[in-house]
């Protein structure tokens, strides 16, 4: 991995920079589309590519149920098993697990939980979680951590920051793969002093890039922000930063004016299949009867497969009669959204007009996309 | 609408016939995917367009209730609403409302019944059906027919072969779109005398094409290949004829044999949902565990987009999770199969190796592909 800054932003911690991985370079800061199982829900992976999407995000837990490690080594990775040619960052299946696990069953060794699918016990551990992570064959494997849930109390915080660092000594000493970068993960929740401990302990182990997790999870907006302007400035500078989770538009500018490099969200594809339509001027809500006999494309301003070609009309009646290939026209659309913002956010780093696009994103109340 | 044989075959009644309609021109035989509700589902009008498709059937009681005719009128047909510029066909709706339609309420007037979406109380008649066909814009309108059901009497047969043709003389009094062909539509179930009276009195009636309806709802396959044979002789040779809803590879290839032109099934689409997928050699059943590390293409022979980019493990894996796109792409390849089934056929009728295809089909057995 390598990673190299070609801009930076005089108002702001913002900067552009090439990051160079095993299946081709991809520009910073850049957006992942959640592509957990193995596929961007709704579409193909040549619908994606052709989105200018430069990179999606898999998930460990996922494909490890399905379709499992011995089709994952068959094939010799996601990627020729997808038909995706480009880089793909895997989360480590920790933020999956420790929803389906009981109390009491996080422990030193690891997560005991029960499958989704078939109800069978299972234990993720820092080890096999690399192991899954390098079968699948990404280009960036992330540490095994626990993200503790929102609220937790001070203590409950610590010790899950001193665990986690020890699953990262774990993680890191298990990760053999000279071709997958591997990020560690900062947590600490919304306390300054653990944030602090937990960024401190995750530098000494040395990680090829860092990751804020534990956010987006359900605090507020200014804690999260808060957390992010806490930790930055401890971290190197010629390192790509990722925030995991986040976000809305407008989130996503003010993380990246707060030196953040990379994110991913299931925003842009879960509000397609609920009909909610991301535009400059706000949210569309697809299903709004009005649209019923509206000749407009969803944007006017957008090049899209979607609004270049159909009408807000028939992607209504799409919606409204529960159509797969509704959910891919409106995914492909905020998938593109997605994309131009995030050229849009590179050329303004570059042109000093980053200030400029956040007030432009205004009319987003964060409410309204979420 | 001008129809014009281009090619005969010497050991059948197999013809090729130029179609042309408002919307372009359509080469026959010719086989149109269910576009029942204004999209072919899981694909949208390019992807159709793309694979060779040339027309595709759409439903006026489907329309009727969703968009509705406000919308389609506003669009003005469907068409445009759904961005199709080929040519298209519109059922007249009787064969989906009798399934809705309570004992007794079947009249002369037209057919009572139940709307699927909100059970609201709805009376469709001749007159209606083709007003909702004119507001569709379809290039090729039907008749509104009763399809009895199979196994009827003849006695009942019977009466609804005189009712038929009476709603036929209503359908075309209401009938008044120059644009727009209108077929008759002969029953008669598997009773050949009904069969000959049915289309004497259609023939009678006079229309721009014929249909034989009430066929693959149940009989026996011979007694359908029978009734084409008994009524087909019956009917101008200069103008298309048209077996609603077959079929399977060998029941077109059959029926083609013996003089018909137009073909619309639900198999390619449904089959594709299900994860039967149609192939030279047979059909295969994409959950089939063998599948799930296989790294050869659906079809080495289908040039679909979906088997010159996925593997059958790739598509076995989005079936098993359901997810979306993966009907989308077992859909493209069922409609391209028929696709080159259909060039194939009209290749066969110029080079007279029509009964060479047909015993290429031999590895289907009928049952298999329903």
């Amino acid at each position: 991995m390598h990673f190299t800054i070609t801009a930076t932003d005089p108002t702001s911690r913002a900067r552009c920079a090439t990051l160079e991985l095993a299946h081709g370079a991809v520009e910073t800061p850049v957006f992942m589309p959640c592509g957990s199982i193995g596929v961007v829900k709704a579409c193909d992976a040549f619908d994606v590519d052709a989105l200018g999407i430069e990179m999606i995000v898999a998930n460990a837990y996922h494909l490890w149920l399905r379709p499992g490690l011995d089709v994952l080594r068959e094939f010799g990775g996601v990627h020729k098993f997808m038909a995706w040619p480009r880089p793909v960052l895997t989360d480590s299946g920790g933020f999956q697990v420790f929803s389906l696990a009981k109390p009491g069953s996080i422990t030193e060794d690891g997560v005991k939980f029960r499958s989704h699918i078939d109800g069978t016990e299972k234990l993720l551990t820092a080890e096999l979680s690399l192991e899954i992570q390098n079968a699948i064959g990404s280009d960036i494997a992330m540490m095994f951590d626990e993200c503790a849930p929102y609220p937790s109390t001070h203590e409950y915080v610590d010790q899950s920051v001193e665990m986690t660092l020890r699953w990262g000594r774990r993680s890191k000493a298990a990760h053999k793969n000279p071709d997958q970068a591997l990020f560690g993960i900062i947590q600490g929740g919304i306390f300054p002093d653990l944030r602090d401990k937990s960024a401190q302990g995750t530098l000494d182990i040395g990680f090829d890039g860092y990751a804020l997790g534990g956010l987006s999870v359900g605090e507020q907006r200014g804690d999260m922000l808060m957390a992010i302007e806490t930790t930055e400035p401890l971290l190197p500078w010629d390192r790509p930063r990722y925030v995991m989770g986040v976000g809305t538009p407008l989130d996503i500018v003010d993380c990246v004016m707060r030196g953040i490099d990379i994110f991913d969200c299931v925003l842009p594809t879960r509000n397609a299949r609920h009909g909610k339509l991301m535009t400059w001027q706000g949210t569309v809500k697809i299903n709004n009867a009005g649209f019923a006999t509206d000749h407009a494309p969803l944007d006017e301003s957008c090049d899209c497969h979607t609004c270049r070609n159909y009408s807000r009309a028939y992607l209504h009646h799409l919606f409204r009669i529960k159509e797969a290939v509704g959910w891919r026209l409106l995914s492909l659309h905020n998938l593109r959204f997605y994309a131009v913002l995030m050229r849009r956010i590179k050329d303004a780093i570059r042109t000093g007009a980053l200030p400029a696009l956040r007030a432009e994103l205004g009319p987003w109340s964060v409410r309204d996309e979420a």
